[in-house]
């Protein structure tokens, strides 16, 4: 009798559930539903840069994806599902009331922004982020060292003290803070007490300081030291953390009634999209698994006796477990990458909204058609050390090698014969060498890089992107064959958690999709690349010196 | 009974001419006329930057514009025209023979590029330019001292050179090389002897090395040193120069007949079209004129008692007489201004030209509006010092302060919310800086600017380019009334040769059209430009030493 698993990916629009068969990997169904009150805009403000997530949009298009996916499988199915896993955005936590719940789920702070969840792109705490560094600094143990020694403005800790600043109310409250991976598992398996939720070692590892080195969270008087309002949490929310293989629990009968399922589902525990993303991809060690979209998250694996006690500076985190239980996962990641492209896209949107006279459909068509007539265009410049455009992909700051969220992007190298065609071309070997970078970052801090897997919509739709990137980088990179990696990871946990394997390597193995494409890298073009390389470090270098203000 | 002059402006795609009040200035009529075979490109190749314009295009459009603008005069006009001047883009140079004709009027080479004129902006002698440069940094005497010190590929040796080398037909048969403003009088006024060729000060001291202070051009070891072609044409050439506003001669009794004139005419010696556009916009000590259209020329006079024997660094040259007799003329000038939006507009025409559908003359008005609609967006965004995007203006090289042909344009500063009226803004302000570090240099070394006059399309046509450079420099700007002050400089100079006027000075002086209007600063504004001028240079310098490739 086959069995079935349920992955559930919670993006940063929307949701989507997917049907697998445990034992193959074959995909049955899937299902995906934009996020209610996100879609109208409600709780945001991007002027503000302020971008909050309803917990009622979550659950709402949980039951309407598991349920959809469901139905459009033969009826033997949802009896035989036998496991359920969540990933999601992170670092998007909420405060919470002593149930676990979070405040904006009742009825008093139900429109109360600061009482929902805080998007990982959420940059209302960068002021937050600078004082938590400069504690760190100051301290004998620098506390973000596993996070790449610069704390962010999108993680834990600045997000809490930026809403326990702003909304003393919701500080007085509040008994728990709670990331939306930890939160869903919680809820399905029907926890009733804070104290009961399990902590997520991958969301925790990467974006609170916890780390098993020196007992959990950073000590209280660190914390407090940031901010007496930061005094006493630390008691209050966790010692420990659980790797995403543990089952959390069962499916509560509520929650098995509503999604039509049996009490007998086991959930597995909670991680980031983008981890369980590379084990879907097939992560394994020396290799890169690189998510590819509007930014980018890289994600390796290393076994300790690799890393030891070794701290690789200026990446994203070094977690033990993140990914796949026993090994150290490594997080890195580029703060835009199709946005690169968006951003000269919207650049040239300009002229064709306000003086082509096309409205409606017909604009968004010929919008719609930048890029593609861009990548064509481009295609045919030949590659030539001189001549040439050179970019950089900053746009939205740098996350790796070394976050920087101040420094912008510059294009350098105008003649008066520069088409747009050419500059589309130098941002994508922009995005290229900064990939560059990251690998030379893990390459000099001894974690070898052997071939390269791309998931995500970027690696499988655009070959110009990704034989640019195979060619900077000098080294192969493969195409997951699904573009639901990170669903697919979501349920190899949940395969792994419901016992139909002993490891998530083992589950990796057995429900793999394969790969669509293979890139191979032309060596004379390595070769001019690495001379050009060299300009954009030197470009990116001056410009992050004297030019971020 | 009232006096006129003509005053003929020879520009890059179409000459004018301008029939003047000698008395009042007052211009009464004026015609305008493309250059036949260049409108149709011609002997011209864009790719290899050869851009060559041919003899009989000038003498036809001079025939077809002066006979056109009599025609609007009363009859009485044309008996009582007394002088007539030409001013004309340079370094222009060709080939001619021994009667002073340039070889492509004979039907031999009348389609041979080498043996027309070489227009201003032709670029193919860059290796020749290198080589002169060379030659004069490793002389006893650097023979481009008063010329900036760097010797351009835009400028007379270098060119002639370049055709010896190309064409050893021409170099065999040619008698002589003449620039376009000293073969035009010379035609006029019949001249059939090479040798009797009034030689022009401003385009010799400006554009061949000629000084009196080492008797002329560059003696003949230095020029055979730089290539033995060159051996023998120093004393084929000439000794001597004259300033503009002396007689060349008389109107010859074939081009009286043509041109509808009385052999009684004098003909004045011709100049470049920025010379004696300075003297028709008022030009006088501590007073910078900047012709502004695609690119610049910036012209300054100063009493021989205020430079005495310095050299001033990095300009266009300083040659007594060039542009008033008796005073030491300086040209100075960036290589792109309006080049440098006529270039972001190509790359805004990209999406409008490929994908809006739009076709003849609706995708041309589309595109004419790029500009305009981006001023006036760029217009509304504030001055401020932060969150700003950062270019350079140098598109098309560096002419003035330190020509670098080899410079290119950068913007820098780049985040997800840039927008196109947003670099625009930056753009113009890369203009303004441009114009700054020009300044800058006179004001270095010494030579004082208490006012700038602008001159050309863009000073008459854009309030926020002129707003934006008086901010940036924080000096006030006129704007000429007139859009011809070219012409009506060389009619200037037309009335001093007939004796109307003793001096140029007094000619400029009787015959002004007056200001339309004056800019003052915007002392908060120029604060802050002071701030980001620093950047701009920062940006330049590293662009420069790192980019440039």
């Amino acid at each position: 009798m086959a069995r079935y698993v349920i992955g559930l990916d919670y993006g940063t629009d929307s949701a989507r559930a997917l049907v697998v068969n445990a034992g193959t990997g074959e995909i049955l169904s899937s299902s995906v539903r934009n996020y209610p009150r996100w879609s109208r805009g409600l709780y945001c403000d991007p002027q503000a840069n302020q971008w909050r997530q309803h917990p009622k949009d979550y659950l709402e298009v949980l039951e309407l994806t598991v349920r959809d996916a469901l139905s459009k499988c033969a009826p033997e199915v949802a009896p035989n599902v036998v496991g359920l896993a969540f990933d999601t955005t992170g670092s998007t936590p909420a405060f919470a009331d002593e149930t676990g719940t979070p405040l904006a789920m009742s009825p008093e702070y139900s429109n109360d922004p600061d009482a929902m969840f805080v998007l990982w792109k959420d940059h209302s705490a960068i002021r937050e982020a600078a004082e938590i560094n400069q504690a760190c600094k100051a301290s004998a143990v620098d506390y973000s060292m596993y996070e790449g020694g610069v704390y962010s403005p999108e993680w834990f800790w600045a997000k809490a003290l930026h809403i326990l600043r702003n909304s003393p109310d919701i500080a007085t409250k509040a008994s728990t803070i709670v990331e939306c991976c930890e939160w869903l598992p919680a809820v399905l398996t029907g926890v009733a007490d804070h104290r009961d939720i399990v902590r997520s070692r991958c969301a925790q590892g990467h974006k609170s300081m916890w780390s098993a080195e020196w007992g959990g969270l950073p000590p209280e008087e660190f914390l407090a030291g940031i901010d007496p309002l930061l005094s006493g949490w630390r008691s209050r929310l966790f010692d420990n953390t659980e790797t995403a293989d543990k089952r959390v629990g069962y499916l509560c009968p509520e929650w098995a009634a509503r999604l039509g399922l049996s009490v007998n589902v086991v959930v597995a525990g909670g991680a980031f999209d983008c981890h369980m993303g590379a084990v879907g991809a097939g992560v394994k060690p020396h290799t890169l698994v690189r998510v590819i979209g509007t930014s980018t998250c890289d994600v390796m694996v290393a076994p300790y006796e690799e890393i030891g006690d070794k701290c690789i500076r200026g990446i994203c985190g070094q977690v033990d477990g993140s990914v796949i239980p026993g090994m150290i996962g490594l997080e890195a990641g580029q703060s835009s990458f199709g946005d690169v492209y968006a951003m000269f896209r919207r650049v040239l949107e300009w002229p064709l909204r306000e003086l082509s006279g096309l409205e409606g459909d017909a604009l968004d068509e010929a919008c719609g058609n930048i890029l593609p007539l861009l990548t064509a265009e481009a295609e045919k410049i030949p590659v030539s050390e001189s001549d040439r455009v050179i970019s950089t992909d900053w746009v939205n700051g740098r996350r790796t090698p070394d976050a920087n969220p101040l420094v912008k992007g510059t294009v350098s190298g105008f003649t008066l014969g520069t088409t747009a065609p050419m500059i589309f071309r130098s941002l994508v070997e922009a995005t290229a060498f900064g990939t560059k970078a990251i690998h030379d970052r893990f390459a000099e801090e001894g974690v070898r890089i052997d071939e390269v897997i791309g998931i995500g919509g970027i690696a499988l739709k655009s070959p110009f992107v990704m034989q640019t990137m195979c060619d900077v980088l000098g080294k192969p990179i493969k195409v997951c064959k699904t573009m639901q990696a990170c669903a697919l990871g979501a349920a190899m946990f949940a395969a792994t958690a419901a016992g139909v394997y002993e490891t998530v390597e083992e589950a990796s193995r057995a429900m793999s999709s394969g790969f669509s494409r293979e890139y191979i890298p032309d060596p004379s073009r390595t070769k001019i690349y690495s001379g050009l390389y060299e300009k954009y470090l030197a470009l990116g270098s001056f410009t992050e010196v004297n030019l971020s203000f």
